[in-house]
């Protein structure tokens, strides 16, 4: 773990990487410059922490065309040195030089490069040279080991750092050439594709491996193959995890790395094999005396029935098809007061096993207590707080803790649930999307940017790869409009519908608290897309949204905000369409926010700004 | 003013652009979209608020290289000439396509916006063609401009775009071929210069005028120059505004539409002139009945002395050279507690002109409750709410308000006040530098970005010509290490000294609560610069800072976080240093934590993750 990765100060940091389990640490030099421990004194409080001291990163610009300049940067290095002796350290990087005057001569660069060598040598130490992607000269992997060996030092090797590589489209497959001890040291990173200056690009949008675009278990399997023998450091720098919680941050780069090491062909940790999901259990909605008879009666209306009532907690089962809402009158109250999702539960055959993989990845997994006839149940929690069921809805399962109501309801269609959407705060997006991917085994299905009413919004969806298991994840860029006291960050259950026009209908006539969307929407989808007339009037008398990808089209409606911070979607499907209909977005929250002015809800911002 | 630069729903934006005194609107196809009025109610509404509309904005690639498609778009265009019949507005931006069906030939392209004008001068509207930056076939102005020539259509003009001229490095001085007639529409926007995708730099960090890097008054001028007749419209997308208070955000896009047109080498507006500004007269911090002896106590050990005490106010004046200090005790307590700026009084020789300049520029003017023998004083709210107070030093001047206490002091060689840093909400960074800009008339002194201890930190200093005002403001990118409750943020005022070792030597002496500063900070500074030994021995005997400039090289020390989020520093420039040592903000960062966490000081976070 580079502490340059993790927020606060250096002391925050070292316990945050043991905390985690990181077994050493790269030491960036203003971390050392800013803390009152002298260098010896760190090395003894890394050792009492468990952590080893694997890299010194001092240097910037160690060559130079000018004389004197290149002299005094060698007066530097020997500083340095010191500084690395107290530290107990043997490893220093040398990035390739960015000033004007970086030397632009191979001969000269590795007569320079020996020379520092020569000094790092004499110390028992040695010199590891990456090609930082922005280099005044040296600006490629395979450019630095050209110098590298040229200069033919033992005190002289590589840095190989996945972000400088791939971002300039570096072949890995190329480190076969280099003999495993000149690979002096490795750095991860994984990174957003993203069109900009790559050393922006660098600086900011660095993520942990498996929540960019790279692809870093062939990177990986690369550098072993050519017989790296070192540490697997990562090294990211990102605007978030700069300012957020470093023991948080910490353990998401922990599961990152074990995830990583997990996708090699040969996986060295032998994780759990990633439990095979077979659809939504349930969903699990926190209310308290109000907004749980006003649930109840909601999804009364949208066709649900009161179908069981579990033997110990204060916990309805309401069923419709495979559509499944626990309301929970137990569940610790959320901030926010109201409703909320507390859970999502998945079908899994092994919940035990699921568990255990999770366990392995860090995931919190949570003390359950149950009763004497209740099923085994899995739960662990994910980085919003919601926690996650895994679960089995079999006769031994999960629903044998529900004694039956004898309730019936005529239905309205719903036949299951389609994806659940929960909003997560900024800070933990990217964690979020690790976290499901990597311990659920889920797939991500594709990212999007939508330009809301009152912000950006990005989410993404995380699917198994038959989609019975869909998860939306979205966040607010910077914040989400807290001027505005009416709107909350939303979550909601998406039910499925093979006839939305027919589900429509019955739900009006049973009153249920549809979301009125605007006619102008309806006339611009008709100056958009050609449409079938009679879809065209369906969609504009039952107030539906209609959304297009490349396979299929999707029809869609909302509910208002019901309580706190839920509502209900309910969708349609048509030939594969695959996505959440994000197009709409703006037009819904729109829509909400006047409803809710309306009736006077939302509780007022607690933040200033 | 478009609606794209405000959050919220459109009804949230149209109150907003008509509370700042626009008088006419751009609207967005999409706000109007989502929003529940037909076309014409809207018309309606924006005429009771006292809005034009000035144009609509419906289209993204109208031309296409497939007959199909180019017929569909002709189609979509008659409906949007109906809802623009509906909104009373005749005139609709078609910007150039960015599909890859984008017409590529300038005579067929020239065909199809005929085609398409034909329609709109049917309906007696028109169509303004604007080059998008990132447009497939057109992306430079002139490049629109020959199309618009070659179809020699009435219904067909340009619409001047800053930001997609700017950024491609287009010269405005063409805009003098173009008959000002056949300029339809002009929009304005600002942006820093970013090394970036440009469509992407253009969605999220457009700026408004005065904001940014772009010479807009330059542009403007030519802009007129050619005889455009119409309205200014700024079009700014920004991922802040998006999110910001719309009032607030409509405020700052007027005021710097006020100072662009004050700019303009002949004024429409005869705003007063900036005022003349001579320095600091005093910085007020609000104190309570604890903070407010334990800062008296550290004034003490810095060397000033308890001078004046106000005749009908609980505040204190403290002196020592020209560097004064009011603690106020009836202040409106501040949400920290404890202590904070509560105002900076800059000196003007006329602050009743200054005054009028800052209320036409709406800049909240404050009521001053002024007792008989008292002194005029103007004051104005900048946008973190901190009081500005332009005011006289003189015999006749603020002094007059306060009775001589006689108390005295040894001094610590303190000359004068050099700066005064207040942190921002990152939302309002951008408005703050431009209400010091245009209000006070101050420069920009160029901006310096970060990597602190808990998360990035943008500053930038605004002064007077002859520095005899500085001000230095700063706000941390996203949030603000809130994982940490003992890191507020802060505020400070910078002291001169001429000899900072002399006066390092009297605070320590005094007892000054001095930030201790890491031995491995002057280690590394022997290592980078050669400095002379006496001088690197002072520095390391009294914890004393150092950067150099081009120019020349600054001495600075901090004083420990006092009370709230106040503390103080003391600086010496040597060969006019120009700069604020934010090099070293790192190190001091980090020392304060420590300092706190020591103490135990510092209010817990009530922000959740």
């Amino acid at each position: 773990m580079a502490t340059v990765c993790l927020s606060g100060t250096l002391e925050d940091k070292l316990a945050a990487a043991a905390g985690a389990g990181f077994d050493g640490v790269e030491v960036f030099e203003p971390d050392l410059v800013a803390s009152p421990w002298a260098p010896a004194e760190l090395a003894a409080r890394c050792a009492d922490l468990g952590l080893g001291i694997d890299l010194y990163q001092p240097f910037r610009d160690l060559d130079s065309t000018d004389p004197a300049t290149a002299a005094r940067n060698l007066r530097r290095a020997r500083a340095k040195f010191d500084v690395m002796a107290d530290l107990g350290v043997d490893t220093v990087l040398v990035c390739s030089a960015v000033a004007p005057d970086a030397v632009r001569d191979d001969d000269e660069l590795t007569a320079q490069l020996s020379a520092a060598a020569d000094l790092a040598a004499e110390r028992g130490m040695r010199i590891a040279y990456e090609a930082l992607a922005w280099g005044s000269h040296v600006s490629t992997w395979d450019h630095s080991w050209r110098v590298v060996q040229a200069a033919d030092h033992p005190a002289l090797g590589l840095c190989l750092d996945s972000f400088h590589v791939l971002s300039r489209g570096g072949d890995p497959a190329g480190f076969a050439a280099v003999p495993g001890e000149k690979l002096f040291f490795l750095q991860l990173a994984d990174a957003p594709r993203l069109d900009m200056d790559v050393l922006q690009w660098s600086r900011h949008h660095r993520l942990f491996p498996g929540q960019g675009a790279f692809d870093l278990p062939a990177f990986l399997g690369h550098v072993l193959a050519a017989g790296y023998p070192g540490p697997l450091s990562l090294e990211v720098f990102n605007d978030v995890f700069r300012q957020s919680d470093p023991a948080r941050t910490a353990v998401d780069a922990m599961r990152s790395l074990l995830a990583l090491e997990a996708a090699l062909p040969v996986d060295p940790l032998v994780l759990p094999p990633a439990p095979a999901l077979h659809g939504y259990a349930f969903t699990e909605l926190a209310v308290d005396g109000t907004s749980g008879p006003a649930l109840a009666d909601v999804l009364g209306r949208l066709g649900f029935a009161h179908t069981g009532q579990h033997r110990s907690k204060p916990v309805q089962l309401w069923e419709q098809g495979a559509a499944r809402v626990l309301l929970n009158a137990g569940a610790p109250r959320t901030a926010e007061g109201g409703a909320a999702v507390a859970a999502v539960a998945v079908e899994s055959a092994d919940p035990t096993a699921a568990a255990a993989r999770a366990e392995a990845l860090l995931a919190p997994v949570l003390p359950r207590s149950r009763g004497a006839a209740e099923a085994e149940l899995s739960a662990v929690a994910a980085p919003d707080g919601t926690q996650v069921f895994l679960a089995r809805t079999g006769p031994d399962g999960w629903p044998a803790d529900f004694l039956p109501t004898g309730g019936t309801a005529a239905g309205a269609g719903l036949t299951g649930t389609d994806h659940v959407a929960l909003t997560q705060p900024y800070d933990s997006y990217d964690e979020a999307g690790l976290f499901y991917r990597s311990v659920l085994g889920l797939a991500d299905g594709g990212g999007s940017e939508v330009a809301a009413p009152f912000g950006l919004v990005r989410s993404r969806g995380v699917t198994t790869p038959d989609r019975a298991v869909r998860l939306v994840l979205s966040a607010s860029v910077l914040r989400r409009g807290d001027w505005s006291p009416a709107v909350p960050d939303p979550q909601h259950v998406a039910f499925a519908t093979d006839d939305l026009v027919a589900t429509a209908r019955a739900l009006r006539a049973a009153g249920a608290p549809l979301l009125a969307v605007p006619a102008n929407y309806h006339d611009d989808l008709a100056a958009r897309v050609d449409l079938d007339p009679q879809l065209l009037a369906d969609l504009r008398e039952h107030g539906l949204l209609h959304d297009t990808d490349a396979g299929g089209s999707f029809l869609h409606l909302y509910t208002e905000v019901l309580a706190g911070r839920v509502f209900f979607e309910v969708v349609q499907r048509l030939s594969g369409y695959d996505g959440y209909g994000a197009v709409n977005t703006p037009v819904r929250m729109a829509a909400h926010r006047r409803a809710r002015q309306a009736t006077g809800a939302g509780t007022p911002s607690t933040r200033s700004r």
